[in-house]
């Protein structure tokens, strides 16, 4: 076993839990192959990696970060609390359950940071060609270190893909926006609301990206928000400033032409129309190609590449559960690699991923799609020894949480849940979230603290 | 021959120039090897074919173009003239010294057209990556069909890399960027000065992109252009709304501090830095290292790499020649491939190189630049039969040119110049360059005749 080699393509939150699922083996001393991973960003964290640049980064390669100022988590952080290092284990007091991107980062590097795994991973290189010799059974991997301008390639019996599928935009072209005079960016380019203050917006989609940055904007002083849908609105009751249209068609200069014949004037544009799965390092016959949804094809247990099992995606799924899923597909992986879980068949295989297909095919509501994926992770707990955590209370948060987007788009963050991991209950934000403009670790979780200091003070004056 | 194959990576102005040299064989009755050209963008024209979009592009590839909205030759096009193709066959009528790009993206379209080379070109495809194989002394090139989603490979016996090097934004960090709170983008993300009207914009730089972009936003109604210099200003006697200031030091929010101790509040930072030789698709044993510079090192004649002549590429220099530098470097390349022309031995040719590199060195003033470029151009004239021109005339008008932008920064662009390829003098433009603010083809062809007819049928009343 240890003279294999596995190489693992990205060190966001998928990549580190491959790292941490070896980690946790080591820790019970088992001899583990080698690993090496390959990071294109200077830092791990994926796209909680938060980068002020835009387009191409330092030495020319696409940004990978899609991460804005004043990011917090949208959905609760019950929801994604790694089982095996809780948010107690971390910060050692009750937190809220939406925090900021600062501190989601923190949480998420503070688990891998307790191991050495950060020796394995090659920063600033990035994977230019695979190929795969069906007679050595082996994967050569063409690497670029980026700092010093070399290329080199080395060779690997599991490759692990795991740079994740919210990097690439996907941008639609409409009539007339070439002369639209404005700023046009797609939500991938935004880096938070400061520059577009006493603007009016036109933002174009639907699903989170939209909902948030158009939240975003909307907190931080825009004049307007307008959020144009191709099928279905939003549809949550929108403050006074906020609103909802049909698909745009065209542009005439800064005016703004939709479907219902309502035509509006724009300072800028942002272009909430989703991502691509993109594989550029990948040749045909590795490469997964799918549009984001709960079930990608060809995937078996949804990380097993089924033509070569020794290929492996990470994290390639539309994401409810998030760092849990990372997770428990970490660990299958892991189990795979070092012989301990044995796969069916390619046709067996087969079978299986269709089942999966056509229940995802019938899904319809919010809430169907959290049970798939609820289901989707029972699977995955099944096949290694991820410590269990109650994914059925998980579920229930999450439907909760769609409800509480529902009652108020503003607020919902306000709330707080009951981690399944450690039973504690979340602590209220010291500050309404609304009112809430600085995203910073340092005030979210000490700012209480301070207060109640300055009063002691007071109080002995 | 006629069962060699030559790859060609991009068709901007160098590849077409490539493109172009075959064909005139071809006219001449001569046999010629199978050629294919692989471009990224869906249209040829490189840098010229203008796109809205800007970070990656439909496909998800980082944007080939630094092109903006009125942008105009910055440089008189009869320092750039096709000496197989002159305006006037293009035109048809004398046009004047400095037009805009669409007038000039219609001039290089323009020749090529007349041929069948569109059929040689691939577009949305991109090279992934190249290998050299020593023994079958072919170049391997993996190619990615982007609008089909589908890799595949190729043979070539020569390689020609014609991508460019105004793509790849070098973009330096300042202290606190990353709390600016206005757009920070790099020229490359440039689209046209009218988002950035009644702003106060921070251009970094005080090369070309830093003057240019500076003086359109000027013109298109930016309330104020700080333009920051590394070493040198430009130094010309900016309009009152422009001025120079040595480095910034950092920012603190919208604040910026510079070297000299001035602090200024800007609403935007356009990061004019250059741009860096970038080639993802080449293994380091191919890959061209260098700067941008007059001559960059390992390019015999400035086109074939010393380690593997077979390995030829196209406009890799800085420019003050362009057009025309490109076809003299095509035409050598060409008749190499052909088997007309011999290289000396290695060493001979690293002699050579070292002989150019040493003058190089050695340049002071921007005089000293383009004689060093002229006699470089001389040099490739004389290696195949492109048809000659008289360079010594463009070199003189090169240095007039700097006089005039030395002389006036806003009104350089009304001069004319005498062809040397048809000894036509351009003519004047019906309107000066300052109060010219469509950039259109149609404004600028025939708008005065449009006058004239207007004119003529008032007469007639």
């Amino acid at each position: 076993m240890n003279n294999k080699r596995i190489g693992i393509i990205g060190s966001g939150p998928s990549g580190l839990a491959q790292l941490r699922a070896f980690e946790a083996l080591k820790d019970k001393g088992v001899d583990v192959p080698e690993i090496v991973c390959f990071e294109k960003q200077s830092n791990w964290g994926g796209m909680w990696n938060y980068t002020w640049r835009t387009g191409v980064g330092k030495y020319g390669e696409p940004i990978h970060g899609s991460m804005y100022k004043y990011l917090w988590s949208n959905g609760p952080k019950e929801c994604l609390e790694f089982s095996d290092y809780s948010f107690d284990e971390h910060f050692e007091k009750p937190i809220s359950s939406y925090p900021p991107r600062p501190v989601l980062f923190d949480y998420i590097q503070g688990r891998i940071k307790k191991s050495k795994a950060r020796d394995y991973i090659r920063f600033d290189t990035t994977a230019r060609w695979v190929e795969y010799n069906e007679e050595t059974k082996k994967f050569t991997v063409h690497l670029d270190d980026l700092k010093i301008d070399k290329t080199y390639s080395e060779e690997f019996d599991y490759l692990v893909v795991a740079s994740g599928h919210f990097s690439t935009p996907n941008m639609p072209y409409f009539k007339g926006i070439e002369n639209f005079p404005g700023n046009v960016i797609h939500a991938h380019d935004f880096r938070g609301a400061d520059q577009f203050k006493d603007q009016n917006l036109l933002l174009i989609g639907s699903s989170y990206s939209a909902e948030d940055i158009g939240v975003q904007c909307y907190k931080h002083g825009a004049n307007s928000v307008t959020l144009s849908y191709r099928s279905n609105p939003i549809g949550v009751d929108w403050p006074e400033g906020i609103k909802e249209l049909p698909l745009l068609t065209h542009f005439e200069e800064d005016t703004a032409f939709f479907k219902d014949g309502t035509t509006e004037k724009y300072d800028a544009v942002i272009m909430c129309t989703g991502y691509q799965h993109k594989f550029p390092f990948l040749p045909d016959e590795l490469r997964l190609k799918t549009k984001n949804n709960l079930y990608p094809d060809q995937l078996y247990k949804g990380i097993f590449y089924n033509d070569l099992p020794e290929l492996i995606y990470l994290g390639m799924q539309d994401q409810y559960y998030t760092f849990n899923m990372f997770d428990t597909q970490a660990w299958a992986a892991r189990d795979y690699i070092m012989g301990k879980l044995d796969l069916p068949t390619k046709a067996e295989r087969r079978v299986d991923m269709d089942k999966w297909l056509e229940r995802n095919e019938a899904l319809e509501t919010g809430a169907d799609h959290v049970d798939f994926q609820t289901d989707y992770i029972k699977d995955l707990l099944s096949l290694s020894d991820y410590p269990d955590f109650n994914v059925d209370k998980v579920s229930e948060i999450f439907k909760q949480w769609l409800r509480d987007k529902e009652e108020n788009i503003l607020t919902y963050r306000d709330k707080t849940y009951k981690s399944v991991v450690t039973g504690t209950m979340a602590a209220d934000h010291h500050t309404d979230w609304m009112d809430e403009l600085d995203d910073s670790k340092e005030r979210y979780l000490f700012e209480e603290e301070v207060k109640e200091e300055e009063e002691f003070v007071s109080d002995r004056l």
